[in-house]
């Protein structure tokens, strides 16, 4: 069996060395237009940083070492032009010589990845205008770095690459500047999550200009300003991460199936619509794992997975991928954020009925060195009490929040699965009640009407208007807010009306659930707990004090 | 509703604040022996090696804190001496007066935990013997530590608890030596993986003595050296965590159902054999989740989910608690380890077709700082797939791969469901292929046939008797072995035996399977790659080449 494989990073490598070990009969030939195969593009942000400090980190393995480790054959400089896929060929071009090739196949697998969008913009070719896509990118970048030309960067994309590379340039003392043209930094979390994460970089010295269009770069010779649709921002060098597109041009004409974004269609196999020729990584598109709906998941993860599949059916394997789920986590400066499955507004367009809950909780116990919070947003279905997704901030292990809900939403727990199971539990590691599983309980009072709150992101929507803020904390911390104590509360509260609408307010959010629940106790009808507390919406609340 | 709760701590005051918050209207009084409620158990060990600097870090609620903040009544210092059914009251004896009180209940609550068993040996009424189990005995040992007294001590049981107070005192300069009378320490886990640990903590100037008897502590008037069955061991101080005991002699004759070890029998709904009494936390027994057998998990999580689940059903409502899983993380120096589900062990004991891997591999992006490795041990179903069990060392978040394996086991997944799982990825977090996933791909290499393996344990167990250790490594790696180079293998290699016994050992096991695979294709019979490589195995293949 002859299998040609186009493309030569994560997922190509994946197949063919899968596949060999599937079959040391198959001949497995990569093609790959690039000079570098299986290189860490993942890392690229952390050799900016000097966190990797050598180019030969970013190289997983030479071209030489992966044929003679695995038996699959590497032809670097190759560029596929074309299918024919009625005699089972491919068209080569080799980069260096112009010269044309024919490769044929029994099967074929396209893993060609994507490239950076390069706008149609000025100033792009200036030389300290990067892409972030290979490790000469990096490695160039850091070089101007390091030289001391760079004391100002705008980075162009608020994606997680965008902002991994600000952070790094950042450490490096580079001020940084995030340009967005989508409303928030961070795709795919909801609003108030990336609003909060936003105020957090600008603490830390990242300045996120969202609502922004990029429109080129300006400077004689080298980068001067770059130009937005409100102003020109000073910069010595722009990094440009606007997103990618699948390197799938060379498809046109053949008949293969592609995408509206121009990613190949694949079945659960990872087969194109020719049987014989198979997708996978950052050029193919899979389904979203918990919608069925088409999804593409230009990640790492998802090249490997989706690799391994594909060679496993090419052997003669019957193997079904179920599809991604969205998995982000990202490092930012003290505030790691990390996501799966829905994110509240995907979970209503894709027309649950949705219920989401927000609290501050623990990270480990909260008298070790090094404890911190995190902020965790869940989204169930109210119906099926299905767990959609979850959103978490915070210093610590977000990814372990992250993954523990991979494994969840992928087996189609309830939410109530998940608050007696038996979490790892040890002071340096976690809490008693471990964070999620506190989370969860939150969750099912407030689905079970036990908690009545608003979410920050209702609050910030207004839909607590006509409700007077009250001060529920342990001593007194909003200014100009009626301040009332849990402990001394034992009966009616003096100037608080029975049925008035009561928003209360506290560090975290629980406090105000107890003051909530003491309250309706005595009688009050019409109190509301705001979820996350001054931790989470500050700003917020005092926002809607000065108003009142 | 009057409900009385004997005892306290985590679980007593768990269902105290539960419950008021479910039905501020039911009387809700603890009675508890000690002075401190709601302390932090898992913590002492914390305040010893000065990690949590002050006694207050320990206490998490006083009592008055407590009522003040959840409406029940507290009463320290009141320990219950018996239970008259019939007219629904409790006895209590008060320990500064010796007074005699009656308390009716409607409902009552067993949360009286468990204590420290105390031989009856020589010794034992030392002052630098301690049992640690209140926040006293962390205060008083560390204080004789900070005053320079101790020099060496001796930990008697090599249970989680004991080591943590091995690390500490062994971080605060103490030189250690644990005391198990167990074949090994880190009860609960493999053999294999306990030695490794074993030896790891020899490393790190802990020493473990195993297979050893406790009988008692000489001295004249001070601590000067441990008796054990083999020799006596010199010693400034002692730490006896050799168990506990559930608190539950008071329930002598009241016919309330105790398991063979004491704990108090329950249901589903943490009832006892009378309905209206309740028992939750280290008291009591519950299920272990997979094979629905009785299990004893004397932990704060598990006390806090039985309490707020008894606090549910008390107030009316109708939940279940579908047991442990005898999950346990503890920080070792430089070596986390962790666990849950069933060891292999266990497994086979239950009945289960037991199939296991052991795998090395990266916790994170290897290039980034920090990295290290996960040795993960899955344990799995043959028949039906579903995984059982996993143990996992590193100095990295090994916590995160038991909460994975928690919330996959809980759900009853099978070893398949987790190859596909779109688990986190970012350098700094994971790999491209998680850790937990990769293991899972090994593991289901072995169960389809595609790697043959021997397991450390059966290579411990001289399984691999008559196999001739190869050397598989990149380079030459075990003194005596011949050497075999992947990347040179184009037929039959010259010195092997087409159907000779062949055992490959490489560093940590995957270059040896892909050297398996390439010698399968070429005609070899009879290999076995040694799961976990050198990383794993250095001593016992450094042994078998002696032997050989």
């Amino acid at each position: 069996m002859k299998v040609i494989i186009v493309g030569g990073v994560a997922a190509g490598t994946k197949v063919a060395a899968k596949l060999k070990r599937e079959d040391q009969n198959a001949e497995v030939t990569i093609l790959t237009k690039g000079k570098d195969i299986s290189y860490a593009g993942c890392g690229l942000p952390y050799y900016v940083g000097n966190v990797i400090p050598d180019r030969a980190g970013l190289v997983v393995n030479t071209p030489e070492k992966f044929q003679a480790l695995t038996g699959a054959k590497v032809l670097t400089g190759m560029e596929v032009t074309g299918i024919n896929r009625g005699d089972k060929t491919v068209e080569a071009v080799s980069v260096d010589t112009g010269e044309t090739s024919t490769w044929p196949y029994d099967k074929l697998v396209i893993a060609s990845g994507a490239s950076p969008i390069r706008p149609d913009l000025p100033g792009l070719d200036l030389p300290q205008v990067f892409f972030m896509r290979t490790p000469d990118d990096a490695v160039n970048l850091r070089a101007l770095v390091e030289a001391g030309g760079i004391k100002r960067a705008v980075v162009v994309g608020g994606g997680f690459i965008g902002l991994e590379i600000a952070e790094n340039l950042n450490s490096m003392g580079v001020r940084c500047n995030v340009i967005d043209m989508a409303p928030h930094v961070l795709p795919g979390f909801d609003s108030e999550i990336q609003e909060y994460v936003e105020n957090h970089l600008a603490d830390m010295g990242i300045n996120t200009m969202t609502g922004t269009r990029f429109e080129g770069v300006l400077g004689d010779g080298k980068v001067e300003k770059v130009q937005t649709g409100k102003r020109a921002v000073k910069a010595d060098a722009v990094v440009l991460s606007i997103g990618i597109r699948a390197n799938t041009a060379f498809l046109a004409d053949t008949g293969i199936e592609l995408a509206p974004n121009r990613t190949v269609l694949v079945n659960d196999h990872m087969q194109t619509n020719d049987p014989d020729i198979y997708a996978v990584g950052d050029c193919a598109m899979v389904k979203n794992r918990i919608t069925g709906k088409d999804a593409w998941s230009p990640m790492g993860s998802t090249a490997n997975i989706t690799g391994r599949l594909a060679a496993k059916n090419i052997a003669g394997g019957d193997v079904s991928y179920r599809g991604a789920m969205g998995t982000a986590v990202c490092h930012l400066p003290e505030l790691n954020v990390g996501k799966t499955g829905l994110s509240e507004a995907q979970a209503k367009e894709a027309g649950y009925d949705v219920v989401t809950v927000l609290t501050v909780v623990d990270d480990k116990a909260h008298y070790m060195p090094g404890a911190g919070n995190f902020i965790i947003k869940l989204v169930a279905d109210r119906e099926s009490r299905r767990l959609l997704g979850v959103q978490v901030l915070g210093k610590g292990e977000v990814d372990k929040v992250v993954d523990i809900c991979v494994a969840a939403i992928s087996l189609k727990a309830k939410v109530d699965d998940l608050a007696d199971m038996d979490f790892a539990y040890a002071p340096p590691f976690s809490t008693a009640i471990h964070p999620l599983a506190h989370t969860v309980n939150v969750l099912m009072n407030k689905m079970d009407g036990e908690l009545e709150s608003f979410t920050p992101a209702e609050f910030a929507e207004g839909k607590a208007e006509g409700y007077r803020i009250i001060d529920a904390s342990p001593v007194p911390s909003i200014d100009g807010a009626p301040y009332v104590d849990l402990t001394k509360i034992h009966g009616e509260v003096d100037g608080l009306g029975k049925d008035e609408p009561l928003l209360l307010v506290c560090a975290k959010g629980k406090r105000a659930y107890l003051t909530q629940n003491l309250l309706k106790h005595y009688g009050y009808t019409n109190t509301r707990v705001l979820e996350g507390g001054l931790t989470f919406n500050r700003a917020a609340v005092e926002e809607a004090m000065e108003e009142a």
